[in-house]
């Protein structure tokens, strides 16, 4: 994987770029569907494609305990077993151990102890097993296991939480075998600056692929603390290297990061919010399940270019979301996604042309704040 | 609508034709898939077209209760609201008042009281009020309101419903007004022989655009009633007019349908058993809960030409049901809709070529019996 910078913004740190990888070339500023269980939900790769999305992401956590990385790489990998022959990136699986395991999980130096939330049984995921895993995964990028902890974890605990991710990304940097497969490592520290800038420098040092930015899209987060984040951060890692905000979909937090200088993005938002009834438009979301859709026979959005609203009204989409019809979900998760997408080409566009200060203000004052 | 019969095979009543519709022609024997609420589940209309699908089916009672034939008729009817430009067929929502409908039913000569499946709302549907509805919906054939005895009902029962259907078919030709939506009459009568050919006799007799047999695809009914009920109704239907065969996907009683002179078919069976885990093979149906698959990295079958074969293993298909993901059940949708259809392009090859009764056998010989 190599990432090249084409240019920076001149009033921001906006940046845009170009990663080139063994299953393709994708532009960045990028934001990047979920495909928790190697498929984004009810949607085919060739959809995902048509909806210029320039590379997905894949869980390790869920795919470690179904269908496990030993079928996946008998099946020729990810991209084979998934028919996807675009670029994909392997999370660590930590934030999946931290957020979804039931009861308590124990957080020792070798890795975490938890229960799985399928069946209960006790497992261990340490930084080794997490990069073995994802070696095995075959994605294009994989990430360095590490610690979230709560927005509500003190300076103190986040300052030996920072020094523990250090020591598990170099235990899992010594075990990475993988050639074809980048390893990103993962800054954290809350909204500490000085915990940031260490986290940062010291992953930087040991020399990653590609950088992420961590620990702002945990429970109790606040958009300030989010920006103050990337903030923290971002002035610590390479020009050189891609820059990547985990599990950030909001699109007044993507134009906030892409303008911090940001360039990848994924999170489950577009397709869980489709699969509830809800559509992003300029002007905000809308909810199907209100009634005022019921008799409105235009697309979700007049100038949208997705298939949804080429060819579906807004009439129709109410009817397939109330009734429960799987195809209303499948319908706004393309919308939705091709939303997220486009918005990073504007941004793109933006870049180029200097004048995504201009951009932001223009977008919020039609979609409102991101509260909203 | 227009019935053109192309040939009619040597050594049994199978036919080859063809219907002419303002949406479009295609060639009988041809499948129907089932989309009940104005969607086939989980499928767009390009997916369907690409199955070769020449015909849907769209509910009547289903689009009645949600999202209404007002709404539809304001969309610019059924296709317009749904997106799909093909033929499309309305049952008169006859069967699903029989079958779904909450607690008892109050059948009188009027119509047919009883409660609402979704909210228990007491609701009145009568032969004027199904044509009503599916004059609204616009759909290019429209079935007249029958009753749907159970298969356990004696002979008396059968008698009197027979006469009642009529009566029915009667009432519900006189107030149908779409000029552009063809009317089929429904032959009624159990397994029979007597009550078949009057019914048959007495529904020709009013002069209808086609004729469906009923009463085929109800609780309890057995192969050996239902393969009577075609042999005893076949005889008196016209031959410039289409035939068809409702409630019907079994493999092996689509072609015995054929064999026996019926033309069109439908049944929600192909994408029920998909999202259920299971796939029609040559060699029977397959359930992707069997542990057997889970390594096994070959298409559903290595020489079906649609999406999921040309695309998917077994092992991958077999993650997406046993995890429950939406794509799962779209995907197995594809095949199993593929499969009946591409098993009507057969059937007609072998009408063409006066071979079915060997067709049949070889089938048979593979697949085994329906039972299985």
């Amino acid at each position: 994987m190599k990432y090249e910078l084409l240019k920076t913004e001149k009033k921001s740190r906006a940046r845009l770029g170009r990663v080139i990888t063994n299953y393709g070339i994708f532009e960045t500023p990028m934001f990047m569907p979920v495909g928790t269980k190697a498929t984004v939900k009810s949607l085919t790769p060739e959809e995902l494609k048509e909806m210029h999305c320039g590379i997905i992401l894949a869980n390790t956590y869920h795919l470690w305990l179904r269908p496990g990385p030993d079928l996946i790489q008998k099946a020729g990998g990810l991209h084979a077993f998934m028919h996807y022959d675009g670029p994909i990136l392997t999370d660590s699986g930590g934030f999946q151990v931290f957020s979804l395991a039931k009861n308590k999980k124990d957080i020792v130096e070798e890795g975490v102890y938890f229960k799985s939330h399928l069946d209960g049984q006790k497992l261990l995921l340490t930084p080794e097993k997490s990069i073995e895993i994802q070696n095995k995964l075959d994605s294009d990028i994989a990430m360095s296991f590490d610690e979230c902890p709560p927005a509500s974890a003190g300076y103190d605990y986040l300052k030996n939480s920072v020094e523990r991710t250090l020591r598990w990304a170099e235990r899992g940097k010594k075990v990475h075998q993988n050639e074809r497969q980048a390893l990103f490592g993962i800054v954290q520290g809350g909204a500490y600056e000085d915990l940031r800038k260490f986290s940062a420098e010291e992953t930087v040092k040991m020399g990653f692929d590609g950088y992420s930015i961590g620990g702002v899209a945990n429970d109790g987060e606040s958009k300030e603390d989010m920006y103050k984040a990337i903030d923290y951060s971002i002035p610590y890692l390479p020009q050189d290297k891609v820059r990547y905000l985990m599990g950030i979909g909001d699109p007044i937090d993507l134009i906030e990061g892409v303008i911090r200088g940001v360039d990848i993005f994924d999170c489950v938002l577009p397709t869980r919010i489709a699969r509830h009834g809800q559509a992003f438009t300029r002007t905000g979301k809308i909810n199907f399940h209100n009634a005022k859709y019921k008799e409105d026979f235009t697309p979700i959005e007049e100038d949208c270019d997705c298939y949804t609203c080429k060819n579906y009204t807004r009439a129709y989409l109410r009817h397939l979301i109330t009734t429960e019809e799987m195809l209303g979900g499948r319908l706004l998760s393309i919308h939705n996604i091709r939303f997220l997408v486009k918005l990073m080409e504007e941004l793109r566009e933006a870049i180029q042309n200097d004048t995504i200060l201009e951009y932001r203000e223009k977008f919020i004052e039609k979609y409102g704040t991101s509260k909203k």
